[in-house]
């Protein structure tokens, strides 16, 4: 690995750590190297008006940015927004380049590299830009691209593809390490959805608890159907804020929340498969347990399809153990 | 890696091809390194009555062995059954090392290692020994110590666990890659199983077809059920013998397959349930395609389980991206 790529990871675990608090900005890492190739600086977006990730590592590396090279997983932007650009502040450090991961598709912030060539520095893209297209700014790419907030329906499984026991008894398919898991992912995200069903039979409180402990910032809970669900319900508790949207129609859910970028869908086989057949799912989290259940009860039931030559195709993109677990990451094949 | 390492490497290469010919000898493979740790020979079991591996690798080094080292995967014999013990064959080559992989556990066998010390030859044993205990050697070390063949249930499945879609359609699930691999499996097996269900619905052949072709050493094919089934089904046809068992007690199966050591499973949901709720299966193999088809048509249906805390528990010991498809290995936890 040479030192941008080294800088480059750091610049992304920066980025990955402030995921989820930077709404509207992207989660943004930027690393500075110093002439002399040690890394002198590091850090992440800010939260709204706070400091983008490049002037937060310019800070730290002070006069040894000048001559290095700044490494950011972002191509920096170009745009006076409720902060000057950040380009500006690159500029003035005197830095000698500037190695960004992928470049800006949001037409206001971008034109960055341009201007950054212009006042001499040498630019250049692509390092680790895969990790971040399909890992770090998924999202928030998919909704610059679409105005759409990503929708990932996450759920767990046994290997035979069941969501509880004949019983209907399903504490725990998985095990604590996913669950600990879980509890990072919602962090990171904007809201967690769940139909009705969830909430009068699970009764969850649906708030990240990365660690074990309540997450200061929470992510918006949704609670999608027409019954009413108790003013007891977990859901509905002080630690964080609940939305309950009287629909069954996915696209009015995703309406509802346009203004998000990170969606989880945690509900049922009933909402999972809503919105399976609406064609709004972007990724597929699914947590095997290495267990059988059989037995009446399926993690999704009817996806609409009738035959194999409609089956609902899709890719792994990613395929990892946690604890005795496997996490199965899928995208529209 | 060192040079007796990747020569078990190899050693273990050997054993895999021969898998499934050897009966009753277990899947061997044997490496001869020189004096000067070059590779000299190489060889696995011959079938019944021919040549061990050792004896194999041996020929292939000649003169070249005296001074070197036998890598092999299992503890050279020191039996007088139709051909003369490896040991002696070993002692006589004049090799100065031996290193084997795993311990031979049939009492009529051992002691290899101990004459082969006894004529002045270095013997050290447990290099690869995970990787030949797990794969390689599964079958036949569980044959040595319960008396019972290995049974192996494969089945093909969507992520959520559907072996067809709505309509029962099922043609295909995984890939060609996939059903490749199943073919290679079947090469190494010696019966595969299916219910009377599965010869009426699917009609399989059943036959071991690795690359596209017939191998030329044919599993047993052996149908499970009560129903007669047409002389016309492909199960009949000339291409290996096939056995019907008329009963439904697993017990009963595995009984008259009492000679074997490996035993596919290939049956649909009603053969695969009675075998899982008979505790008889000793591995699973899952090929997930990364599709979803909900519906009514599960891998598998009962596995006797009526709530949680009776769960089936097994363990990953190995999950392997084949071409789109994932192929999921557990072994009871
Ligand atoms: N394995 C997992 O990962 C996982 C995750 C969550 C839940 N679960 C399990 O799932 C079970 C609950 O299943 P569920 O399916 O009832 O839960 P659900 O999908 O969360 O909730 C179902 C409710 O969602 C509403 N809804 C929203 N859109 C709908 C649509 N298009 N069509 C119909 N209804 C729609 C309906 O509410 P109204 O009737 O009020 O209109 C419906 O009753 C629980 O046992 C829970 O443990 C498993
Ligand atoms: N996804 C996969 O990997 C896979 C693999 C194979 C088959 N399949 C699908 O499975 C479907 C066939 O399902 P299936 O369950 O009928 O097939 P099956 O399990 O192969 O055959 C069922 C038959 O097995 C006999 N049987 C043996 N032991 C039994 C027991 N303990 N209890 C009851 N019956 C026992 C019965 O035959 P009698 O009635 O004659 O006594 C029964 O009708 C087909 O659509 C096929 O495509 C899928």
């Amino acid at each position: 690995m040479t030192a941008v790529e080294a800088a480059m990871r750091l610049a992304i675990a920066e980025a990955q750590q402030v995921k989820g608090s930077t709404y509207p900005n992207p989660p943004v890492g930027a690393v500075i190297l110093s002439a002399a190739g040690d890394i002198v600086g590091a850090g992440g977006t800010q939260p709204a008006g706070g400091a983008h990730a490049e002037v937060m590592a310019l800070r730290a590396a002070g006069e040894r940015a000048a001559g290095g090279t700044a490494v950011v997983t972002l191509e920096p932007c170009n745009h006076h927004g409720r902060t000057s650009p950040c380009v500006d502040a690159l500029i003035r450090a005197e830095v000698a380049a500037v190695v960004y991961a992928v470049a800006d598709p949001n037409p206001v912030a971008s034109g960055g590299a341009d201007r950054l060539r212009d006042a001499g520095i040498t630019v250049s893209a692509g390092v680790g830009a895969e990790e971040v297209t399909g890992g770090l700014l998924r999202e928030w790419l998919h909704k610059q691209r679409t105005g759409r907030p990503h929708v990932t329906w996450k759920f767990a499984t046994s290997v035979d593809g069941r969501s509880a026991a004949a019983d209907g008894s399903s504490q725990w398919i998985t095990s604590d390490a996913a669950r600990a898991d879980v509890h990072v992912r919602r962090a990171a995200c904007d809201a967690i959805l769940v139909g009705t069903g969830t909430v009068f039979i699970d009764d969850p409180t649906l708030t990240a608890r990365p660690g074990g402990a309540l997450a200061e910032r929470q992510p918006l809970r949704v609670v999608v159907g027409k019954r009413e669900i108790s003013s007891e319900a977990n859901v509905l508790n002080d630690d964080s804020r609940t939305m309950v949207i009287r629909t069954h129609d996915p696209h009015e859910v995703i309406q509802a929340l346009a203004d998000r970028t990170d969606v989880f869908i945690e509900g049922g086989p009933t909402l999972a498969g809503a919105f399976l057949r609406a064609g709004v799912i972007d990724r597929i989290l699914a947590y095997v347990g290495p267990i059988l259940l059989g037995g009446p009860v399926t993690a999704v039931d009817d996806v609409g399809v009738p035959t194999m030559a409609r089956a609902l195709r899709w890719r792994y993109d990613g395929v990892d153990r946690i604890g005795p677990d496997l996490l199965l990451s899928l995208v529209p094949g």
